[in-house]
């Protein structure tokens, strides 16, 4: 399909909200075993729990190596489509297109450049090559047209309300291993022409972990003008700062349309972290990035997936904390579903249910 | 608008299943005395939260008496339409229209003849004239054309699933306070013309209650091919035999596309009685159908309704119970948002969620 040298603002498209009706929720097989532990076991049950609980809402496709087609098909119920795609890993949101849309109902794809997270020397993986192309590959399953952007970023580093308004943060997309030759004035450019925005709200998110500080363990737009944010009253939780400024700087500001937000906190779970035993399942030889008995678990509720009438949201086996997330989710989303389900193992390959999954709007 | 002298079938119209599409749903704002104790304010209340839990999913129109319309209007949140209209109680599944649709999506009335569950000798009040007259009333102000059935029924002791099949009980139907010139056939024939069905399935529910066991205190279609049954396993429980009956006749019964029913069992609360304190809050003088202390308060979860994406279910400050009942709903609708409104205040006057409500399909 084509590659298209103008620009989604250019010519009309935008990227919906991911409250908006969507036709289909692409993932992508685990199997790294530096990253998925025990030969990926764990983690492709996981995977499979999460892509059930879409599937009840949403097409689920799973792209899949050659070598996993079998394993994947045997262990996904009926209806997920499994689809061989060749991949560096499995973070869909990150690797995978961000689909824009026009008046009319047409989609394209933005084909955002791609380096795992910070390139050779501050990366997580190498070669990355495979990621970079899944946008590419996508389109053309999809025979969608498709826009290169000339900007290093991931699909977690955005969260949009589909009427021109951006919410990111400053340690990713401003980080030198991302985007060195950029000036701010240049990326808010490239974002704005190619997400279609009128106001770029900037958030700090200062977290020592695989992403840089990803928008999506922080902030989540609930519909426009609304917004969920991670939340913690314990001054010792590495979280505290961001989110107490992330709320200053939310509570003072306006969206594209002029609206002030609306802030609904989502209480975080208690910290979790890798367990001596989880890390020796990790092959961790030769890694760019090892995994230790002690480093933190990705353990967020707000990377959870709205996708159509559903909710599906990272829990940690912690009763009280996982009920009153789903309890906080289940009262900001009145007409929702709110499914939780169990994600520990998705948090020691560094990201949640957000992270792997990638919605295609109706 | 038209009174037909046709019928649905004759015409092409069918009852569509509670689980399609609804643009509305109908009440009847509380206010008898004798029925709602203490002046009807904690009845008031409760279907306030029922029609807050429903505006969520479907817009509600509450039916109110005149002297009641400031009153309710306070009551009610802004997005719920309050419209003057004289009744007798509140019963809108029972005294209210069932809509039929044809291929086309035009609406149109059923009007079934309206006793008050059983005339002058066994009936639970008169006069009943206004009850009588909902159907056409609200058809007038709909706009939509009428059939007057030639038979006397209630909106709950029928469920359809909008396939050409009833589930009904003999208790009621074939009640000699209900239809007592007519055969068992006419009873049929007038249900298949009035409904569009191919196929009647007759349980039996002989409960020592108010609507002479109403079908929709004990099972329910979730969707076609599909039934939810009431349940329990304490023989001493007055629906124990009922159930298991039912079970069998359901077990061993084909729908009209000839598809054997997948049964789900839901399982019931702890029976609960009339309080000394509640009956006394009741005008109780001269009134055709006395509650004493000690009576059964109606007490079952079956008695939901399905609305759109949401399934609003009474529940009875048995947090056990009603959780057990909560889950059971969900997974049996891995799609809706299931909203728990604490009921007993309706169970007092003798119905719950599913009674007080009335569907009007999209």
């Amino acid at each position: 399909m084509a590659l298209l040298s103008s620009t989604p603002k250019a010519d009309g498209f935008r990227m919906p909200g991911e409250f908006e009706p969507q036709s289909r929720v692409w993932m992508i097989w685990p199997q790294r075993p530096d990253v998925w532990r025990d030969g990926a076991q764990p983690g492709q049950q996981a995977f499979v729990d999460v892509a059930t609980a879409i599937q009840k809402f949403t097409p689920v496709t799973m792209l899949t190596a050659a070598d996993q087609l079998e394993n994947a098909r045997a262990q996904l119920p009926e209806p997920v489509q499994v689809l061989e795609m060749p991949s560096n890993d499995s973070w869909m949101r990150d690797s995978g297109p961000s689909f824009v849309k026009n008046g009319s109902g047409e989609l394209r794809v933005v084909d955002w450049q791609f380096n795992a997270y910070g390139g050779l020397e501050e990366g997580l993986y190498e070669p990355w090559d495979d990621d970079d192309r899944i946008p590419e590959r996508v389109s053309d399953y999809l025979k969608l047209d498709r826009y290169r952007a000339p900007i290093t970023c991931e699909g977690g580093a955005i969260h949009v309300d589909g009427q021109g308004t951006l919410m990111t943060t400053r340690d990713c997309l401003l980080n030198p291993n991302r985007n060195p030759n950029m000036s701010l004035g240049e990326i808010e450019q490239a974002l704005s022409d190619y997400l279609n925005l009128e106001k770029i709200i900037w958030l700090d998110c200062p977290m020592e972990e695989e992403t840089d500080g990803h928008v999506d363990q922080l902030v989540a737009f609930v519909r426009p003008g609304e917004v969920m944010l991670t939340w913690t009253d314990d001054q010792k939780n590495d979280y505290y700062d961001i989110v107490h400024e992330a709320f200053e700087v939310l509570s003072n500001t306006k969206d594209a349309r002029g609206r002030k937000l609306h802030i609904h906190k989502l209480y975080l779970p208690e910290p979790m972290f890798l367990t001596a035993d989880e890390a020796a399942g990790l092959e961790q030889e030769g890694v760019m990035f090892p995994r230790e008995a002690g480093m933190p678990i990705a353990d967020c509720y707000i990377n959870y997936l709205i996708t159509n009438n559903g909710i599906i949201v990272p829990t940690f086996d912690q009763p009280a904390a996982d009920n009153l997330a789903l309890s906080t989710i289940s009262e900001v989303f009145p007409r929702h579903k709110v499914v939780g389900v169990s994600s520990r193992e998705i948090g020691i390959g560094g990201g949640l249910i957000h992270c792997i999954t990638q919605q295609q709007p109706a």
